[in-house]
């Protein structure tokens, strides 16, 4: 298969790479075997001239139990949230045709957004986590999917035992772990507050035994980090709790949401487990959390990536995370007066492809032997008469002031994806 | 006329009073008569039940001749931003044909986002601003309009003497001064580093004769501030240079865009000549200008308002700019370690609804006396299965994830607004 148009990726965080009006080559396989100026007359290709091809986004933190929620609650903090707002609304996916309605709109604005790999939390109920794996099965989108858990700390209409989670997990990783390479299981303890550490050692044994990869949040808010330290008066910090417990990326990758409070040792750990920081701005913004440190991140060589976090973040088009990811650093370096802090575009698109698809192996850029995750851009509605912009600037213009609109196709490993449910 | 509706607005910054399921009266003369839970039967009205009717926008700060250029050039600072997108941009609108097209675009974008009423700096050219005025006043909507005064500092290939300055603003001001209490005039020194004091002191001259406000921009960023100091070392600060011209709200009102780095006495000349401050977060973090302390200085009893200031904001459409205005105050709580900076929801409405109107008389509130101007949203796309949302909480819905697309009609001075333009 060959499709042309101008391709441009980010083949490092800071800089684009761009092959104006090329030959993107994929074999049959859903591989990238290359990109090439002209090909021999005669031979069939998918015509987007004008186009951009870009790699589709990856959105490595979001809730899709909070969908409804997306854009409410905004004036409280993380903890407050939680209960005024969040766990309410968590706690009616028990109705499984209430969980199937909701997911599937959460699959199909995944599709729209161009996310077409994405890792979710799901559900409390294992029922309905299962509900989630059968839907995401079917919609051709590429997800890591968890069952969340939480045995402690927790409102009693909304809890389970140490047990439950076990087994719950057991059975997810059971039933869905060999099924399929585009849709896979990954343990979820919700966050430290929220799992005892019978509940964690548990966690970190299944995803020993059955080699799965670990998701969780840290450091996002200080309030949360003096609770942990409450909980856990021995432990050095926060990463060392999940460290204990297997659940860090020692044994198998882990990805560890908001990262905002991070202290030195342990950016040391992470770098040392490749632990994938998730930058998750529109979250952080809206519940107060604070500024993470980027930069200085992806330059220590962090897999730093993007997550909408629906619905602390109100988005799950990832262009806004990018765009306030951004600005965010804008402002951190310029109310710490270090502006070496400040990212561009080229770092938001990366985050937002590359540095997040190398979860998943070889996606999320264009280069050769990288699965075949592209999408179509019609910039054609952002521009006025008399306007000729260069692909960068179309680039641009769409991740500033575009939307899923001007998304024209999406093709995940060579193949084109369709929208995934009727509405 | 009567209007039937769920009624929300701020009254003050802090808190939104709400009608539920009310009636809001409308005398002849376009302004509100009150709001009644009952009528007499038989009375005609217009039905909205179950739709939201709030107080039209007011963006008072935007560049209807960047408008081409919204998503670019955002990986520059204020300075190189303006010498490497920005005027190259301007110089276009000498063709009138250019200009006709993009105007009438800039309106037509205004009125979708429910802005029926704006300051805007138009531009260089005394013909262009001519035909803006032309087309403002065929469209319906509210506008101060400026001509752009510049003439030191600037390109070459965009400049013009001090007294084309003065001439083409004498010329504004006398052909569309009195034709429309709709559409009026504003002085407009783009800012001091690109005025002469030969031109600010002819611009004050000119507001004082024809009883004429002003609009400029200050203390936007701190390279910016520097070059004032070194262009006027015996001012005070960057305000007495406008103060010493009769520009800074003493004779005549004054909106001044950003205010980010302002000294305590600027904040105190500001209060007693209640110039207002307008907040345009959006174009603060693109061009890493910094964060406004916004709650302080609404708590001074300053005018804040919001701007979009295109095209160093990229949205036009405002609610963008208030979910950034309270994202951003968040942050500057966080980072400054002092979070009585944060506002919520309701200031933010307050500044585009109220704060701003405040500018034009008595607009932007849906208090008895106000001019009636008012949006009718209509948030079921917002809502999924089962949703129930309380008014406050359909309005955050819409605030954060609504588009233009949810108003559903727009009125000014209690008559319907259509699209003002083809296209």
């Amino acid at each position: 298969m060959i499709v042309r148009g101008d391709i441009i990726f980010t083949k490092e965080a800071t800089k684009f790479t761009i092959f104006e009006d090329s030959y993107l080559l994929i074999d049959e396989a859903g591989k990238i075997e290359g990109i090439v100026q002209e090909i021999e007359t005669g031979r069939e290709y998918t015509d987007h001239r004008g186009k951009l091809i870009i790699p589709s986004f990856v959105d490595l933190h979001l809730h899709a139990n909070q969908f409804v929620n997306c854009g409410l609650g905004n004036d409280e903090e993380l903890l407050g949230w939680l209960e005024k707002y969040t766990f309410k609304e968590e706690v009616k996916f028990k109705d499984l045709d209430y969980a199937r309605e909701i997911y599937k709109l959460v699959l199909n604005r995944l599709w729209e957004a161009g996310s077409l790999r994405s890792v979710i939390y799901a559900s409390l109920y294992t029922k309905t986590t299962s509900l989630l794996f059968d839907l995401a099965l079917e919609s051709g989108l590429s997800s890591y999917i968890g069952k969340v858990n939480m045995d402690r700390n927790v409102p009693e209409y909304y809890s389970e035992t140490t047990e439950e989670s076990l087994a719950g997990t057991r059975e997810i990783i059971e039933r869905y772990g060999q099924i399929s390479h585009l849709i896979k299981p990954i343990i979820t303890p919700r966050f430290v507050p929220h799992c005892t550490s019978e509940s964690m050692a548990g966690q970190g044994k299944l995803s020993i035994e059955y080699n799965v990869p670990v998701q969780s949040h840290i450091n996002e808010s200080k309030k949360e980090i003096e609770w942990v330290k409450s909980l856990h008066p021995e432990a050095l910090n926060y990463s060392s709790v999940y460290d204990e417990y297997d659940l860090f990326g020692e044994k198998a990758p882990a990805l560890m949401a908001h990262c905002l409070h991070n202290t030195k040792e342990e950016i040391e750990l992470m770098k040392k487990r490749q632990v994938y920081p998730v930058h998750c701005p529109e979250s952080n913004a809206n519940l107060s959390s604070g500024i993470m440190a980027v930069k200085k991140m992806l330059e220590e060589g962090l897999p730093v990536s993007l997550g909408s976090d629906i619905s602390g973040g109100h988005h799950l088009y990832l262009p806004y995370q990018m765009v306030l990811a951004i600005q965010l650093s804008k402002m951190k370096g310029r109310l710490e007066d270090d502006m070496s802090h400040v990212i561009g575009l080229p770092e938001a698109i990366y985050m937002a492809t590359k540095s997040g698809g190398s979860f998943f192996g070889k996606t999320g850029s264009l280069e050769t032997g990288y699965s075949a995750d592209f999408l179509v851009i019609n910039t054609d509605s952002l521009m006025n008469i008399k306007e000729e912009r260069s692909i960068k600037e179309k680039l641009e213009k769409f991740i500033y002031i575009g939307s899923a609109a001007n998304i024209e196709a999406r093709y995940l490993e060579g193949k084109l994806l369709e929208k995934p449910f009727k509405e």
